[in-house]
């Protein structure tokens, strides 16, 4: 480890907006070393998620913000180069809260040993990741669809969207996704199964989710927030589930958020809207992996990563995501 | 009855903001005559309540609109002067959806005989009636409250947060409540036995919620959106619900409905909005009424009926409730 350089993204800037690559500071160091019960990480991949664009803002969210001068914050997986406890080994790969950074020290209880032969290691920040596990208990817990029901979900082609539709095909639902592009919607009906997709970018929203789903909305995902919740709430059927995930279209806002004008439909249509954070899941998430590496293993879920390459490019990775560019799972390359 | 007149408000107009008289014309005609299974009652007293202004909307909601020409819907209380089915007898008094008019002809079975010796006849459209009935599963249904939690309702002068409040106390809970103007924030404290109350309209009620319910809202009932909602949103506890009851401040808005820009905040404290209409609880009235008739008997709960005169004066009597003038349930006393 002499030789090694630990470069860094640290945030420098509040952004107000977009991110722009000066909101962070890219630095280098000595790799930390780590003390007892802890271990050095080789990061190999970085998640890149919609939430961290809250994680740079001040102020009380589901978790503390990301300090000014601190590493920015980001899951990771990578190799264990170094361990100081018994429970983790040279050679292992952990999945973690790792930052934007080419070494991490990480507690070893707070590192998750996976096993590489079973999936390739992007994937274990996908369909097997976060996103998996945002995915099946936002669905499934907060979202509770019944068979024959109608199943919406807004950001389809993403990390976490993809998966829901699956998951929502498997519960025996029809499923109709809303995502920017021709390619998108290909993919999701032709590659992931959806019964259905809408491109925001080319259709009315609204003439074709009254087309798609002529009975009404019973379960919605929601990704992104903005116009196209409005929308579906206008076109909820009664007793509909709508599971608060993400806003990613005003994450980035500069003029405050834009709430949704038609929530009376909650009450018209007796509705409810829920929000829910994947860690309160944790205990659980076990459960989920299970089912979704069995569903992978039948052929019945399919992961899909977009993979960027280089820690000199996180900025500009990150920035693919709320601009839409991303076509599943988006994760950062830093080393083999 | 050959002599009497049947004096009508029927909708000649849809009101576009707040409703003006020339949105209906005030029609005289004969009493109807009751067909089979039907029975003719003199209207005595009406019932005014916010769901009238969606009433007047064009467009699909939980209830057809009224149609222009149409007597304007109105749940009453009346004596039976004629009747066409056994169930009935003339003499009894019933409440059914009367509408706006001196007589009405009801089926036999969508009369509801009360009675009145048991409470005064316009209690019998408060805690009795549907506000009771709206009251009491919304809050314990949709907000389902447990000891110790904070909940807070607006409008909580209103028929509606009135009761709210009251049950929420009798199930161990702390009550805010927001009212507009410092009588009703002294009648719902010091008259109904709630913990604090919040002026809007004097008040910072950002401030005052903080001050009030420190460890955030578990129960929020909302009655009025727009801003209100908002800011309580702002300081919701961790798995609050939200029950959405009605949204008086968006009912009259010619600029659309403001839709609440702190929906989020679901998100970040894992809670839910639920959306209801005390009609699907038809089947468990009974259960309602029963209960709260205890209750009023024991002097738990407080009735308090803010009663005008005169079907004349049914438009400016309406108009009291979108200007926050009416204390306690609003009716028109139309003939002894």
């Amino acid at each position: 480890m002499t030789d090694a350089i630990n470069h860094q993204w640290r945030l420098a800037a509040r952004p107000v907006g977009l991110p722009k690559t000066s909101d962070w500071s890219f630095t280098s160091e000595a790799p930390p070393v780590p003390g007892p019960g802890q271990v050095l990480v080789r990061v190999l991949y970085l998640s890149l998620d919609p939430a961290m664009r809250g994680w740079m803002n001040e102020g009380k969210s589901y978790v503390p913000p990301v300090g000014i001068g601190e590493v920015m914050r980001a899951l990771g997986v990578g190799r264990v180069v170094a361990s100081n406890d018994p429970s983790i080994a040279v050679g292992d790969h952990v999945v973690g809260l790792m930052g934007a950074q080419d070494y991490a020290v990480l507690a070893a209880k707070e590192a998750t040993r996976i096993e590489p032969s079973l999936a390739p290691l992007p994937t274990w920040l996908g369909v097997l990741g976060m996103p998996g596990m945002t995915a099946y208990f936002g669905l499934l817990d907060v979202g509770q669809p019944k068979p024959g029901e109608t199943v919406v979900v807004s950001g389809a082609a993403g990390a976490v969207g993809g998966l829901v539709g699956q998951i929502a095909k498997l519960k025996g639902c029809r499923v109709i996704g809303i995502a920017g592009g021709a390619d998108k919607c290909r993919y999701v009906v032709e590659d992931l199964g959806f019964d259905g997709a809408i491109d925001y970018k080319a259709e009315d929203v609204r003439k074709s989710l009254r087309a798609l789903a002529p009975k009404g909305v019973d379960v919605y995902f929601d990704n992104v927030g903005g116009d196209i919740l409005d929308t579906v709430l206008a076109q909820l059927a009664r007793g509909a589930r709508i599971a608060i995930c993400g806003a990613i279209s005003q994450y980035n806002s500069t003029e405050g958020v834009k709430g949704p004008a038609n929530y009376m439909s909650l009450l018209v249509n007796r509705a409810r809207m829920q929000g829910f954070v994947v860690f309160d899941y944790a205990a659980r998430y076990a459960e989920a992996a299970r089912d979704i590496a069995v569903w992978i293993a039948e052929g019945k879920v399919k992961a899909k990563e977009d993979v960027a390459v280089g820690l000199e490019n996180f900025p500009a990775t990150l920035l693919k995501l709320f601009k839409g560019e991303n076509f599943g799972k988006l994760v950062l390359k830093l080393a083999d």
